[in-house]
């Protein structure tokens, strides 16, 4: 198979990531790659890294002729392009795999809640699926619309979703705290992210009002079969990749490690990127850093009957562009794992 | 005034910092360096950048001898080496401030259930007061032993203490989320803490198994009038200095911002080394590192009825040898912040 | 001695820490906090780290008010303001120290070749003093106008002057291999400093083409009695602090680590920021990193007839606020170490 | 095909790195994977990123049996280690690919110069082949002892050969100031290598000492057609991965910038991992770490007759672990890029 690929945002982080990982996917020719702001720049004169593309030039968006030359569009735009580039698209019947919220939530009121302005397409905001994949998988395989998670919410619904549907945890008391690296907040410079500032230092941001905390309530919810609410604080780390989160919840009864892990082995036990830490270790960044995993840890507090969940991935390829290459090959029909199975860079 | 004091462990990260910060101490003569290992070598050999005291020679400890020239002993050890230190200079009269857990607890008991061996000098042990200046500072004035307290128990006892003693939380459902830097774990190499295994990382350790939670119960079930459980998660961050703490906690009745200020305010109105943010801006790492500052700041959660504070420190210096510093300068009568007025680096 | 001081540009990256280095400063007060930018807004809301000045407000600078209330005037610039800035003070008689490269230069045209546009006050350029301490004590007792030279020049001139004067290296063979911290770039964001472009990063940067060739160039050029071409290539390294020079020369004759010594114990024997090391060791960063120091170590290659210089300082301290307040100590009588013996912060 | 490796020092940070790649390349089993320290340990109590091979176990090697299973060899070990462990699988006639320093010299001389003990095996070390894969192509074919050079080498060599073979530069005044991260000094903590020691620092290290300066010699001495003496001087950078070196030389007599790319192209035009910089832009270690590349780029400064050249590369891979498995590749008459061409990973 060879699938044709069109890239639009293919300058910013996530656009550019995805262009690293497709490069060397075997069954996918890039086709075009997208950018308002550098169209007509050869890939060399922005990414000397990407050494196989250096002559490709960047170039604006036509969704007609997109849709001519591309068998999937991706859409690493922020949220008030995206709900529009998806709705372009609509009329060629190519599937359209987005990186923004814009396609995230069942429900346009929530979405008005959490982004502005209010959703412009709601028929196709509720067409739309959610490609959280190891959730979702079926779904994807015939979505036209695959609205891709963000970063916070996979490694927190990945690690949640077993301990919440097994009643192991109380869903009340989850507290979310979590820490990622820089480049989650995209390629444009601002003087919070000049390098100085955030050189040595560490800090939480968006405290009770970060976009993440509706998208994760919204799954995490449908699991409970409750409204929950869920207390999420970001922390912005010194390094570029990667996400650790600190989920603490309280125990309704006294479970053992093994309890635990038997609930998650029933969900993720054969799920290729989902690795589960034995008693005793722990994910760190360094884990996962490089790869599509998602790494799942976790302690039994029976002193302070609490329960303590580690979960890290990547934020720009679990959380980003690997899952939406995830997606891809699910909805294509391909192994799940073709391209994606680059261990962790660890160094 | 002219206190002649010994540092015990010089050659140590704390000890280094001492050293540092005592050498621009306008009441200080640094009388004797002392380190075990590295006795009969010179300053300049394993510290150039404290240029005022290159030729001096770090030499072994001789309590009498220390004793006769000293006002002051700090001793900067392992805690099973402090215990012994502290009582080899108690027949000599001169005030010890010893850096370790080892004189930190009221109980014996309690101390035998975190350090091990049992304690061999428990009448001494009763004897210790607990240096946290702005909570002890009576008893400091007139103490033979201080014990400087711990790093992450600084910034986690004085940024609860007033809202447990005004009942502004609910006590028993306190969640520590603390990340620091490297530097606390001290000068000795290790894998862990090599520089290409720490770099880039972020990881979780000693999960429910922290010394220093025994030490922030003990303190802070005194003010809260009970046995206080308290979940505490130290998290390792890719930086030298610097502990920045998120503090879930659950607010019994609802509370708005000015509340919770006029709550830390009488505690801490007119302290000179805290610090507390007005709403809308939270402390970060960058702004006390350099500093003896503790920082606070704070989020009321209204939607989930929970209070996130936030509270930062220097580990090396509000956490270890500016405390110790200003414990002396409380001691010895001196102006409390004497020598150590530095601002924070932010660069 | 009270010194009323006014700092224009006070929110820049050499302004604030020329504000953090003045408020500890036992002969200064701090009479005025100039910013076109943030006029109006408190210390806190920028900086919450200056906790002595957090009420303090950031204001527009009047020549003539400012004039009145100070003694002194630091104007931390960029080179086009600063030309105006200081002839905008010099009717009022009070002498002021320039950051910027508006006026190092001997020679107007030699100044219009590195700096747009051509200078406007040449006159004043000419009465203008270069302020490194070091080389030109005598003359910055009393100057109207210091110009404090560039952090590279600071770093290259002092390595290079004693083993230029007494011929110990042939001043045609100089490769002068600098590599910088990030903070020398100021506060500004860009693309090219947004933290995940520069963290882990190292490249060079105005190659064959920086600015402070020329002012290298015009101080060496005078110990040599002839004309010099030096090459000088910057790289940028992921750190917020620091310089580190490695110039590499050739030897015209057979010389010992002894004989290069005695060269610059000659020029450097009783100066107090400036510290020579032994054989067998060389000055890192870190021995410099918070302090006012410049550190000089060497190597004789025998082999190659070559001599290596190591030099390192912390560019916002001796390569310009630190050194800015070296040259006010020396103008106005004190001390010249009054205010800057802060060791450096090695961790 | 289908090559089975064994590799011996499988848990150094090159022999991880080594895995790494091998695991992900599509002619290859991993049959053995050797460790004296962790003999008998899984993979994932050590690397959990390495999650294909998580029960995979480190075992001692048995020549004789490693040479059963075994279609090549990697020997990942210190230069001792590696002399003996070469010789050691001689007699079976499987080809070793060797990571050190043991078998890279013509002349067991020179290499008693550099590395002690004498070498033991003479003969062997005549018989082996300079693993430079771009410049002894066709001697790797048929090798059986394959030495693969080192980083620092790797980034020098090829970065010269074209310019002293064309006459460019003078190939006497040849000065290579390299800039490294810290994984090219191995998985064993030290002092030096601790993680506060080394973030935020830069030093130079082993100055006119360092060893690869005899192989760079060796190499470039045989392009030059007379003996050379380069000064090469390294430098430790905050960062894991990458060397950049900054090679300063002489120019004979004038030329352009289109000149000296005619050099290089005459060289490496076809080169699948050499990439050469157009004027204007020059390499960064972004650029690199994560690829089997080498990028080059330079400046001509015609104001002073020199050409400055800028290599990098990622010491891990095109110094280390990638150009082992080109030549591999090549040894086994694999196209040369098989599981070779991953981007750079630039955040």
């Amino acid at each position: 198979m060879n699938i044709h690929v069109g890239i639009m945002g293919a300058t910013g982080y996530a656009g550019l990531e995805l262009t690293r990982i497709l490069s060397g996917h075997p069954s996918v020719t890039i086709a075009k790659l997208g950018s308002t702001s550098y169209a007509g720049k050869k890939v060399m004169e922005l990414y000397p890294q990407l050494s196989s593309l250096h002559d490709r030039v960047y170039e604006e968006t036509d969704s007609e002729k997109w849709a001519a030359s591309c068998d999937v569009i991706f859409t690493c735009l922020p949220h008030e392009a995206s709900v529009e580039a998806v709705a372009a698209f609509e009329p060629y019947g190519k599937p359209v795999i987005d990186f923004s919220g814009a396609y995230r939530y069942d429900d346009p009121d929530v979405y008005a809640r959490s982004y502005q302005p209010p959703h412009a397409h709601p028929d196709l905001l509720r067409r739309a699926v959610y490609g959280l994949t190891e959730l979702y998988r079926d779904q994807v395989k015939t979505a036209d619309i695959i609205a891709n998670p963000g970063c916070f919410t996979t490694c927190s619904i990945l690690a949640l979703t077993p301990v919440i549907a097994s009643g192991i945890v109380d869903p009340d008391t989850i507290i979310i705290d979590a820490k990622t690296g820089v480049s989650g907040a995209g390629r444009k410079p601002s003087q919070a992210l000049h390098f100085p500032e955030t050189h040595d230092n560490c800090k939480a941001y968006k405290v009770a009002a970060h976009r993440h905390t509706s998208e994760i309530e919204q799954e995490l919810s449908k699991t409970a079969g409750k409204p929950l609410g869920i207390s999420f604080t970001p922390h912005l780390l010194p390094v570029n990749r990667g996400i650790l989160e600190t989920i603490h919840c309280t125990l309704p009864k006294a479970v053992s490690h093994a309890d635990v892990m038997a609930a998650y082995r029933k969900y993720y036990g054969d799920e290729p990127f989902i690795k589960l830490y034995p008693e005793g270790s722990l994910p760190e960044l360094k884990h996962v850093v490089g790869s599509n995993e998602l790494h799942i840890g976790f302690v039994v507090d029976a002193r302070l009957n609490r329960l303590l969940i580690f979960s890290a991935l990547d934020n720009m390829i679990k959380g980003a562009a690997g899952q939406a290459v995830q997606n891809m090959n699910v909805r294509f029909g391909l192994p799940e794992t073709t391209g994606l199975l680059s261990p962790a860079w660890y160094l």
